[in-house]
């Protein structure tokens, strides 16, 4: 079966091979059915494999079936229908001999000189594979992804160790006395691993380490290390626990949130964000949802009582919460859209507008004269300029603002924060006004800092030098590899401001 | 004498021969110094030139002098430590023979397989020199760019003309009785022009066009048509009236202004700007001015008469003409940079919430109330709403947000004309409660369209294409060629908004 799609396919990132023909006997969940269909917060681990490779540029996927082949060749056939990429299905006959049998059996639909070979019951990081595929390969190489950070790994007794130096395995197995990382399923070969998988079997070994072994004897086996990028091998319920435990980990570690929703906001947030990616609730909902609480919190907001001012900055404190959970959801989906992040920010400026209008509407019914007003417009004002000011910067410069402090303590986060502390000892409209005066203040700062910072590049702009960067603000990658020092202007957090 | 500079040395870009040997006799000007000296618009023509090439990506040129030769090369010297970039000189002993005879002056200094060759009076655009630089050369060709459309051309009877069929030149000559295209002085050479040059000069011919006639004769002569960008052979007082014309119609040209700044603000700051170039004033002066003028008008509106309400208006709309002129300057001048346009733009934001501000003030005073306060706060924030949402669009998507009507209805320039218009028949407030409401509703259609607009791209973000976009909004290319179809999401017009 082979399902045909266009996307990508003159790229020249090469096919990828996907064992998924384990039995998965220690994950012990039979009525689950097979383990690359068995789902981590909302996706299963084959298509999870399956959207880290393609969010890496692979287009076209080769599928090894053995165990419960007809499960499975259904799962990926649906997966590839839905995700828009090519599946192709091999069945290894004798995949229960060892997994090497099992990529042996890709070897007739291998057309290009190089390869990606993954398992389909690890997660695996999209940044992993993008340093994978960026190794360099000799001739009649095979190259594998090891964790050199192996007190991070998960189940150290269970794990297949290896022992390298300067690039060159020189051993592995499970049961090495020396060894000095651990592989990690991912590998990027060339057909020469099927020659070495084919003598092995000849003497009796299955499995890919025994392949990888007689490669490494002739020093062709390679090790590219990949500690601190997410991966795991999923064989218990206990792995599947934590698998659940990174994937959520590695949300909001772009780098580009502020202090609250470091420290308050995305702990709320994340754990919500479990709860609502297993329903059928889009982000586009949830930023809905978001916007809508945020409304009905403003207009308690307008009534001048303690009660109600209480209530409103729970809501408003509470949208504030949801706000990071569409941007998670969608990452967790990999549904991230440039789309969804349009609707999100563009919905938190109505939002604030909102907040201040009522607040200084309910403070203003008490309190007549133009000075209540004039807080109210300077707050507004100065909401607007604090979310303007850095994405202008972004826009004209090419490169995005700095992340100092007069960018972080301008955020959306916390200046809801201050106004809903405000709310619950019955004080939003001052605590308003402050943060509205603060955060003028902040955008003068953001101006000049704007204008000193450039000023070195103040030289005429003789020549528009192009400046890669990347389309679209959201990435659908789940992986905690977004904190490149200089990040895009346009990766900050779902709705960051 | 050879000015060092590192910037761009290692581009592919050629080199850049500029003759500046001849005597200008047609000029008549002999008291204003040699004709590469000759300012137009606060430029002399031979710094016009080089800052043509250097936007093209052009770091090195040859300068070959002849009459008046120490004037000159002190004169592009000083052009070439301001601007950085190398400058090498060559004396052409015999220039008074004819400008071929200068040209091969340069031969020894060429060590690239091909290079530019342009007039040191002659203004071209940037986007002609890439045009030219574009263009795919054979062995041993010489390439001219020639402009086909012949009504264009400021003086026919002076211009050398050429007839060529499938971009292979058959005749080149003052006088030639079949032509189609006239010669713009702008070459993409290989040295066979030198060799060329060298055959001519044999046969007592001294001009480049009979080595280009040479060439023509073994079908090595190419011609690329460059009809419609800016060129000039200027060699009369005439032609430097015609120079300035151009140049000036030229701004305002990228098809990002709304309305009113194209059929009103354009055709005051321009004429305005033109004066602005022969002082010393620099662009961030001017931002600063129309800043300052801005905020001298909101004060004005603060009191609720109509006189100073007149005065507001009249002042408010001035620092709307002004703020026209900063960008324009900068741009005649080569002085563009994303700095000017940082300040430019985020300053603007500021006025306008100091004008609607003193607006709400000064209606607040004699209406008391929450409602007029309202209003301001409407207007405020759909004026801030309104610059957001089209550069949020283009961080977010990567794409500018299409030029449409709503985006040309949303702009600066209309909501101040129409507030000063209501200002002046003593109705400020009225008009920008209006302007404020209808700003708010096309932010709101600029968020729905935007939404649908991308909804045939709402499949995940899989891969994150990179987008090559220049890195700075402003180049400092005073040609009209940046008409593009999709315009650069940061092309915008200084501070359009």
């Amino acid at each position: 079966m082979h399902w045909s799609n266009n996307r990508g396919s003159k790229t020249n990132v090469p096919c990828c091979v996907i064992l998924a023909a384990g039995e998965g006997r220690r994950l012990a969940m039979p009525e689950k059915g097979p383990k690359p269909t068995h789902k981590v917060l909302g996706l299963s681990l084959g298509e999870r494999t399956i959207l880290a490779c393609m969010a890496a540029g692979v287009s076209r996927f080769i599928v090894v079936l053995g165990s419960q082949a007809e499960a499975v060749r259904a799962h990926f056939a649906e997966v590839s229908m839905r995700r828009g990429c090519d599946v192709e299905f091999v069945v290894a006959a004798d995949w229960h001999l060892g997994n090497g049998i099992s990529a042996l059996a890709a070897k007739d639909s291998i057309l290009d000189d190089r390869f990606l070979l993954v398992m389909a019951d690890h997660l695996v990081s999209t940044a992993l594979i993008q340093q994978v595929l960026h190794t360099a390969l000799c001739d009649r190489e095979v190259c594998l992804a090891v964790d050199q950070n192996t007190t991070r790994v998960f189940d150290p007794d269970d794990a297949t160790k290896v022992q390298f130096k300067h690039g060159t395995i020189e051993c592995i197995g499970k049961h090495l006395d020396v060894w000095n990382a651990v592989d990690t399923g991912v590998f990027l070969a060339t057909p020469a691993l099927f020659d070495a998988l084919a003598d092995a079997a000849a003497q009796g070994q299955y499995t890919l380490s025994h392949g990888i072994e007689k490669l490494a004897e002739i020093g062709k086996a390679r090790a590219v290390d990949v500690s601190g990028q997410l991966w795991l091998d999923v064989d218990t319920p206990d792995s599947i626990r934590e698998a659940k435990r990174r994937l959520l980990g590695s949300l909001g570690k772009n780098g580009a949130d502020g202090f609250i929703s470091t420290h308050v906001n995305r702990r709320l947030s994340i754990p919500l964000s479990a709860l609502l990616v297993r329903t059928p609730i889009t982000p586009t909902q949830i930023t809905l949802g978001s916007f809508f609480i945020a409304l009905v919190g403003a207009a308690f907001f307008t009534v001048d009582q303690l009660w109600a001012s209480i209530v409103a900055a729970c809501l408003v404190q509470l949208s504030s919460v949801v706000d990071g959970c569409d941007g998670e959801v969608a990452r967790l989906r990999h549904l991230a859209t440039s789309h969804g992040a349009w609707l999100d920010t563009m919905l938190d400026r109505y939002a604030d507008t909102a907040v201040v209008m009522a607040i200084t509407l309910g403070y203003g019914a008490g309190h007549p004269g133009a000075l209540p007003w004039l807080g109210g417009l300077a707050a507004s004002t100065g909401f607007l300029l604090a979310s303007y000011s850095t994405k202008e910067f972004a826009l004209t410069h090419g490169v995005p603002y700095p992340n100092n402090v007069l960018n972080r303590l301008k955020r959306r986060d916390l200046r809801l924060l201050v106004m809903c502390c405000g709310g619950v000892v019955g004080y939003p409209y001052h605590a308003m006004v402050v943060m509205g005066l603060v955060t003028h203040a902040l955008v003068v700062g953001i101006l000049v800092n704007g204008w000193r910072l450039r000023s070195g590049d103040a030289r005429p702009a003789l020549v528009s030098s192009p400046h890669a960067f990347p389309r679209r603000r959201e990435t659908a990658d789940a992986g905690p590899d977004r904190r490149s020092p200089i990040p895009d202007p346009r990766a900050g957090s779902r709705g960051a401001a």
